[in-house]
């Protein structure tokens, strides 16, 4: 059997360097947490069929929806539904966690493009 | 469409009374964002067929598992896999952000007791 041991988030975050890169933290039914830093712009996409949850641990960012802008601070969450275009915008760099399938990719409904990051790495 | 809206977790927590009684905070992709507070001893369990995340918001509290105990501070978590026996306890109140599967109940595979929830409150 694997190991059980606990994910320390603070460590684990020092070990990411980038940005919108995200990392497997852990997986369970499916689902995996992964860690992202967040800085700047990323592109508006959407995902066909899973819903995103997204934690703020340490900094803050704004989730833009065609029709409003939800702004995160540590120790709050939101959770895009799937279908539902956004674009998360970190002003200073955001430290976040995230939960959703394993199936699911970064840049959702989008072409592959240079921010596309597949095969993740673990922490 | 539902409305989209962040959750403060600290805000959350400041409606719960009581403790081992989780209320949903969340549900995307048929898993569910639960929030707890721990005080005090709960009971040996284990859960057939789902994972369980735990993630310290505030205060701490031990799991025990039937071979080693792992402390969980803030900002620390820790995935309870299927068919594990643990038993959580904490010393102080904890307050605690889960993720599971809709369908998992807190006592797991035990008979249902006065301590088992199920539908639970959302907040």
């Amino acid at each position: 059997m694997e190991s059980i041991d606990k994910v320390n988030l603070a460590a684990k975050f020092d070990q990411i360097p980038d940005h919108w890169n995200p990392r497997i933290a852990g997986e369970l039914n499916g689902q995996q947490v992964k860690l992202a830093k967040f800085k700047g712009p990323f592109e508006w996409h959407h995902h066909e069929h899973e819903d995103e949850f997204f934690l703020v641990v340490k900094g803050s960012f704004d989730m833009e929806f065609r029709d409003k802008t939800v702004t995160l601070h540590p120790g709050e969450f939101l959770i895009v539904p799937r279908g539902v275009e956004h674009r998360p915008v970190a002003n200073e760099e955001a430290e976040v966690l995230l939960f959703e399938p394993a199936s699911t990719v970064n840049t959702g409904n989008l072409a592959p493009n240079e921010r596309t990051r597949t095969n993740l790495e673990r922490l």
